[in-house]
């Protein structure tokens, strides 16, 4: 038979069931911690009509679709009129456009699917990968404290994780937004170019930023310049020494004073919500480049590996639905690129592949004993076993060493002697031990050593 | 602002959050059914390429494929090279092939995703739906055992989801193919088409099937079609009665034999495994129509909608993926068709919207006591519960009648007064009683009526 060559295309992550073990606890905890705020569950379909997915994109986002065609269109010499989700925040707009009237507000919503970007090809970048996104979405308007939620959520999500030490950074784009008012830089959309290249700081430098700013692009005043750098440059030792010496700059505008006073408040209820100071920063540099924010944004970093960027990023917007509604639906939320997440925490060595879900291996010592391996097999699982039943002919030896490689920490023994006491063998891969147990009572046995480590 | 109509494609199923927390739960029982057997997760990407994907299917499939092209190959004029998968199982045999020298033999895994079809528009065909499989891939062999197992795993699942009662159909191919034999059928294309008719004998009627048989098409010997519909009608009161029967018949051909020996050690196997006999039934007329299938078969009716059809279906096949590796690699699994399943089970009114997973409802009395409901808020969540805060204005009846339509069952109170005291007033909507507690306390008397439910 003609051969061909089993391949995946460039750009995914394939894992074996080890890593996707691992994987899929990631998903499952940060699952459990959007669900323990209140956030409920939605799923939309993969493709969505293009005229609806490229409103919002611009020529950027638009080349790197994957257009969608059914066999049916394409004989028919028709354009594709679908494609692929390239994030979940116009699905979202969308599904909360389309089931408006069918949905309580605020509608708080997780959605944990994946989603398709057509990068050109490079170690650590992809082309599908999960996206686990929370939003609030309120009509007519968003109460503040939503946007303290947010990092409340953060901190939940990754300490389950346990990845490490990780800071929250928070700002709010009204403040710089009211700095550049107050610096005669009214135009909206001259607003978004700088703090684009704003948010370049980190990567680009100073230096850098000043020249662009002050060069052919943009023509701005040095002083002016200087003013926007001396802010984004400010520090302190603490969230609440920065708030004062924002406040010490003395700077009148309304959206500056308004900024500031979010800031402080969102700051505090925070704090009330058991996010230590040690896990939040207020930061100003941090802009976002998306005009769509209107507000607080976030991002998060790993204190021991900042190389790796913003982990959860996100932040407030002023109305989520405009090109399907007239409501206007503010929104607050943030996005967790679980894919890449994990792909970076495998490289930084913060994750490995997990123990198997399989938590017992029945052997087979007599392959004549295969209806009474699976009775005991039946025995375990009804006691809340995960359990796998060997029945092939490998030496008792191998066996063990499979399950040793599987990642399955008991094997459970029953020979004939055995079956005619009603009595098991269990070895404890783990930790090098076995010991016998009637029957009735191995699962029990089991499940108290899981249960204590 | 122009604006367009939200909408999706005709053919998706996208849930409110109260459905689609059931629909999560109907997942996430089977995914804790797969696991309790031992297999292990594995999930692939959306997308490949289309000589992998399209190799095994005819044209029939091909044409309900759809393509994918990424916007840069479409603007090169090139043609698309990649395909949404139109199931699991030819991923799988790609997946296996790959990675067969990293993988662990006999490989279990389970698979729970999205599949993709261009069928055309009608209530209750899915052009998205998931599929959620599991099979055991063998090296060179796989015992018997394998096959048992199969209905103790769609026992397992279907008495978690608790839809109502059902039976689990088994049959064995050879003893069908045998049975061609003995009559002189001996043509392995005829004999999958003879079986592809059999199997339409529910739909059909008999008097329809033997006309087929006998006629223009066919051309079969009235005698041999009479035998052949004398033995699918084969009946009997039990499963070891339907045994002796089909023994009874007298019928030396060895394939036929050896499936009902398979058969018969399978009976005995499936039972050593805790199914009950009135779960699963032999039945000498399941063919399953794909020529894929090479011995046991299954499908599972639900007792009370046998207008379902069935709602779990597969069986063992000789070889998996012979077109990417000359590995021989036999393998038995089944498959669930969730979407469908859940669309179908909606309109027997066997499922509900769920209860909402958020469990309390912290409420708002007085917006000035923000701080202090996020702080309480927090309380419960370190006490284990799903909690949602109220920020808004609506007057507090109103409150409780939006966590009442959400599906939230508890609501918490605090005012001023409690404040002071450090006590909570806890509302339990679905018994319509209430209680006091103190802070420390009201995660505790919460979750203890969860359990108590």
């Amino acid at each position: 038979m003609p051969q061909l060559q089993p391949r995946t295309m460039p750009g995914v992550m394939e894992l074996l069931p080890r890593d996707q073990i691992a994987f899929q606890r990631m998903l499952d905890a940060i699952r459990a911690g959007y669900e323990r705020f209140g956030f409920l569950p939605i799923e939309t379909p993969v493709m969505e009509f293009t005229d609806i997915l490229l409103t919002k994109s611009g020529g950027e986002t638009e080349r790197q679709v994957y257009f969608v065609q059914s066999t049916g269109n394409r004989l028919a010499g028709r354009e594709a009129d679908l494609a692929l989700r390239f994030d979940l925040t116009v699905p979202l707009a969308r599904y909360v456009a389309e089931h408006e009237n069918e949905l309580l507000f605020p509608f708080r919503r997780y959605q944990i699917q994946r989603v398709y970007r057509g990068e050109s090809a490079q170690r650590g970048r992809f082309r599908e990968f999960y996206q686990c996104d929370v939003d609030v979405i309120g009509k007519g308007e968003l109460p503040l404290q939503f946007d303290a939620e947010i990092p409340a959520v953060i901190y939940q999500v990754f300490r389950t994780l346990d990845i490490g030490d990780f800071t929250i950074h928070v700002n709010n784009r009204k403040v710089m937004q009211g700095l550049m008012l107050e610096l005669g830089l009214a135009d909206a959309q001259l607003q978004t170019m700088v703090m684009r290249e704003v948010d370049k700081l980190d990567k680009a430098g100073p230096g850098k930023v000043v020249a662009i700013l002050c060069g052919e692009g943009f023509r701005l005043d040095r002083a002016v310049v200087d003013r926007l750098m001396d802010f984004v440059s400010l520090k302190a030792d603490s969230n609440d020494g920065l708030l004062s010496r924002i406040a010490g700059l003395g700077i009148g505008n309304a959206l500056f004073q308004e900024g500031l006073g979010e800031l402080r408040q969102v700051t505090g209820m925070i704090r009330a919500q058991g996010v230590p100071d040690k896990n939040f920063t207020l930061n100003v540099s941090i802009a976002r480049g998306l005009d769509y924010y209107t507000g607080t944004v976030y991002e998060t970093l790993l204190d021991a590996h900042p190389e790796i960027g913003s982990i959860c990023s996100g932040g407030r917007y002023d109305n989520l639905a405009g090109y399907y509604t007239d409501s206007h639906l503010p929104g607050v939320g943030i996005s967790i690129g679980a894919t890449r997440l994990f792909y970076q925490l495998k490289e930084a060595g913060l994750v490995r592949a997990a123990e198997s879900t399989v938590q017992v291996l029945v052997a087979c010592l007599d392959t004549s004993l295969a209806t009474e391996n699976l009775a005991l097999a039946t025995l375990l699982r009804q006691g809340g076993l995960n359990t796998e039943v060997y029945h092939g002919t490998l030496k008792f030896g191998k066996q063990l060493k499979y399950a040793d490689r599987a990642g399955i920490r008991f094997a459970v023994i029953q020979g004939g002697d055995e079956v005619a006491k009603g009595t098991v063998t269990v070895k404890d891969l783990q930790r090098s031990e076995q010991f016998e147990s009637s029957l009735a009572e191995a699962a029990n046995a089991i499940r108290q050593r899981l249960q204590a480590t």
